[in-house]
């Protein structure tokens, strides 16, 4: 077993056996180095592995603290988890108002009628006029101008970036400095990419612009033009994961870098978030380069997304209605974030509550003493972004709760921290 | 770069600018070795890429030769395949007899109507519903006794590949004795395992029990036992990819690996070839070891089958359509094969014709002197298994072709084989 694996394994079990609670801080990769007598990249591999797999979070200036989402995760909890939550402020839960149901059960049954399209497999990349009508819609979108050719379709992001990691050459190094992309990360690090959360000095850098951090803070464009150009003049690779663009509302447009880019960036989008959660269409547009790569490999991938959806979206994005739906939802989530943000600082005068720059996130700070399992037995899903020295910061979605109940979830969260004070 | 990966490129140059044409025979490993001067795990290690690859096809006796998969699917040919081929006797087709589109759009549209569900992602190992479902349907097929809890469900093997890769210790060494299943040599060489085509040997054995061979041989019920005693006594996990069980029909009925297994056994099925090429669910049994780990790790899993579908499929095998569709394709499928065969004898007396094991496959071998492309230039898709000393064999499959036009196919078939004599 490798030193750092050791290291690893060493400090997760502190954390399973609760020797580490959330909050705690970790020991630093100098003073670590020390205790265990191993160099500082090893200390370095196994916290970046630990923050992988989510069982601690980085800051940059204050060090390495253990997370809470093991706590938020049990295996149990999957089978149960519609009966205990009754709101859930976790995020991914889209709102029944929000999507117009039967106009899509149209473009199913429809899709469901070319029979002929339906005996056979999709083509790799996916359905062919599906990519043409992508081609157009992020063109007209984001200025991301390509041929559907160089479009790959995917059942999420996961599978796009597992055949991304299977075209690129295993010596790069690959940064993300968007901390919050643990399963990214773990994605680029199972197939043993060397990986830091360094802005810069990559052979590769992943980001989130319109989503950099939990709550949705978005990339000025100077950072925009910085990393292109660096980008640039170092030969990197930028993959840009333009995760919720859509709901970019309060902040000025700001360009992609697809389109500020001169070929060396990979532009990542999906539409879960803007249809449902449980359509599983993404799509990743590939340098020349590794198009042709992917081209001359293209028998040993399978496409993932299912074939009649593909076939029901293309005519959906066709007929205009993805234009619609974005207007629709972005108007709809903005309005729900800003007003459960106004309910919860009247609940709570003392606590520290800012909307995200993306409109969709709250980020709640307070007074806080107590395990925070007790939001999920007062019927509450949240994420706990930090915990330390009797204080806890919160990062709420209430983009699934139905605007007549805002005010129960609101009532119920500020019950529980009062309560606990 | 590596020594194999020069040697790798090495070959693939030679194929890919026509130096080396599809049948002729690569150097043999040993010869290889003297000529470029490596070792001889240099020159195993470029071949078995290229054979994970798809350039070569390894053959136990006479050694190696380049396939002809490469001329098979060159990048543009996707774009307009639909238009250039007649017959696609390649596999992968469904017959429009064999599926029933109204009662499957009968279970979509129900799904639809959940919109309750289809509001939030699926949990990451998929419907526990659906788990249910394919818990309780294998174990009275296949007497594969298991709980939803161990059942992960994706878009496709190859998402459920990825997840396993990334669940087992990459030191670990991965044989493929069922040496046709590129596309999964292809996911596990990606992740940096050490592979081959060993029949044992190996930490990992991926088996494909129904459909050991591109031809559809089954493992007998000797050889099942044999190996079932062998990864219990070195401890070794056994993959068993259960493609293709549900078109046994000449062979007597053979227990699945799983069920003579001690609970080293992984078993993987597909619902894709008995429904829809175009609906991608599978599902893969983990042990309890694997399930353990993966509970820990599941928020770094995103499930890729659409939930629509899986909500669909799990009234399906409910109500019990499952059972009557396989009854449906077993017959339908192996009376095409048949009369296909029948029909190809008749042409073409001098020919070598046998069909597969499991019945959906012939396998027949020719005399023939010219390019394997001359069966694309005249609208057909077949397989080419070898093609050497004037001599090719092809796999066909006529699944795809209307009962109506199989004499049609046959004759054109016969045609070009016989016009090149």
């Amino acid at each position: 077993m490798k030193k750092y694996t050791k290291l690893y394994n060493l400090v997760k079990n502190m954390i399973l056996t609760g020797e580490l609670q959330p909050g705690d801080k970790v020991p630093s990769v100098r003073k670590a180095a020390k205790m265990y007598n191993v160099s500082l990249t090893t200390v370095q591999s196994a916290y970046f592995e630990l923050c992988a797999d989510g069982y601690i979070i980085a800051h940059s200036k204050s060090g390495y603290f253990v997370s809470s989402i093991v706590h938020h995760q049990p295996a149990e909890e999957y089978k149960n988890e519609q009966n205990n939550v009754r709101y859930d402020l976790s995020g991914g839960i889209a709102d029944p108002e929000s999507f117009d149901f039967s106009l899509w059960q149209r473009y199913i049954k429809s899709a469901l009628r070319q029979s002929d399209r339906l005996l056979s497999y999709s083509q790799p990349k996916g359905e062919y006029d599906l990519r043409s009508a992508i081609a157009q819609y992020i063109k007209e979108k984001r200025n991301v101008i390509t041929s559907p050719d160089r479009i790959i379709i995917g059942a999420g992001v996961q599978p796009l970036l597992h055949i991304l990691c299977s075209l690129l050459d295993k010596n790069l190094c690959v940064s993300f400095p968007d901390k919050s992309f643990a399963l990214g990360m773990g994605v680029f690090s199972d197939y043993g990419f060397d990986i830091h959360t360094r802005d810069k000095d990559a052979d590769v850098i992943y980001v989130s612009p319109s989503h950099m951090t939990r709550w949705g803070d978005v990339m000025p464009i100077k950072r925009r033009l910085e990393l292109v150009d660096y980008s640039q003049k170092h030969h990197s690779l930028v993959i840009e994961d333009d995760y919720e663009n859509e709901f970019l509302y309060n902040v000025k447009p700001t360009p992609s870098l697809y389109a500020l880019g001169k070929g060396n960036i990979i532009y990542i989008g999906s539409f879960s978030a803007m249809l449902l959660p449980g359509i599983r269409i993404s799509f990743m547009v590939l340098t020349k380069e590794l198009t042709e790569k992917y081209n001359q490999n293209a028998f040993r991938y399978a496409q993932t997304a299912g074939k009649t959806e593909q076939i029901a979206l293309c005519s959906y994005i066709r007929d205009g209605h993805i234009r619609s739906q974005t207007r629709k939802i972005r108007r709809l989530y903005s309005a729900k974030t800003k007003t459960f943000a106004g309910m919860l600082q009247q609940l709570l005068p003392n606590a520290e509550i800012e909307i995200g720059e993306n409109t969709l996130q709250i980020i709640l700070a307070t007074e806080w003493n107590r395990s925070p399992t007790e939001f999920e037995k007062a019927g509450l899903r949240v994420f706990t972004e930090k915990y330390q020295n009797n204080r806890i910061t919160l990062v709420l979605s209430p983009s699934g709760i139905p605007n007549g109940e805002l005010e129960q979830a609101a009532q119920i969260l500020a019950d529980v921290i009062l309560s606990h004070k």
